[in-house]
């Protein structure tokens, strides 16, 4: 077993064994090999549905190197990231990412994972209700953020 | 103009006045139309590539409620949710989202929301590479985990 993925499994493992959300770990390493940050899922015992294993880490890692911007990490993860998270690694400038179970192993335990993958593909629209308002009160604070040329991450 | 979204659209002016990140700035309320919490995007402060503003006021939202689900909750958000925020919601339990400005208006300014949606559609394949190993090594965490009856979110 890659050593990486080792590491991402034990992470899981830790976060069951302490209660703090399911089982999933990850892990964040630099271009040299050096492992810059290690995540669980946190979503029980952080009252956190966004703390996923994944963006966990990415968050830990930014925190460390003082970035938001993890350009040459790459990521291991127990398990294929759901699309929250793998939207969270593209942001995150990360290029790499290596995981081991699926989306249908963690559909088959009862996660939501592969359901919202496929509403992002154009099914199961009724997962949620989306409806645009109000576009011409609000496009005035992107003409003024590009016009005052901000950053873009 | 929505009240709500009036209040989203001044979260985000806020936002950008202070430098915490781009113009994105979200609400939630509960069923009886009360504000639980106001978010911006925060990403430039807190060094943080998730701290999008649906992101920002579900943490918010999650940790003055004490609980990682908002179900019968709204969310108001100045910009159609990027798909991190999309899912964050639905993991979040939210069923309804009003959003003002489109994917399209933030990739004008340089935002890579839509790129990001074209990537789960199965176009722009070249935005990550994700690889899988050792499925058979870490599969047996979902075994467990869904023995023990361990909660799902």
């Amino acid at each position: 077993m890659n050593k990486f993925m080792e590491i991402a499994k034990e992470c899981a493992e830790h976060g069951v064994s302490h209660n703090e959300g399911g089982p999933f770990g990850a892990i964040i390493i630099d271009e040299s090999g050096n492992i810059i940050a290690k995540g669980n899922n946190m979503v029980l015992a952080s009252n956190d549905p966004t703390a996923h294993a994944e963006v966990t880490v990415i968050r830990e890692a930014c925190k460390k190197l003082g970035t938001y911007d993890l350009s040459g990490c790459t990521l291991y993860t127990s398990c294929e990231p759901c699309p929250m998270c793998l939207s969270a690694i593209i942001w995150a400038n990360i290029k790499q990412v290596y995981y081991a179970c699926t989306r249908e192993d963690a559909g088959k335990i009862g996660f939501r994972d592969d359901i919202i993958y496929e509403y992002l593909e154009g099914k199961n629209k009724e997962l949620i209700k989306l409806k645009q308002i109000d576009r011409e009160g609000c496009i005035g604070l992107f003409n003024e953020y590009e016009k005052n040329n901000k950053v873009i991450y």
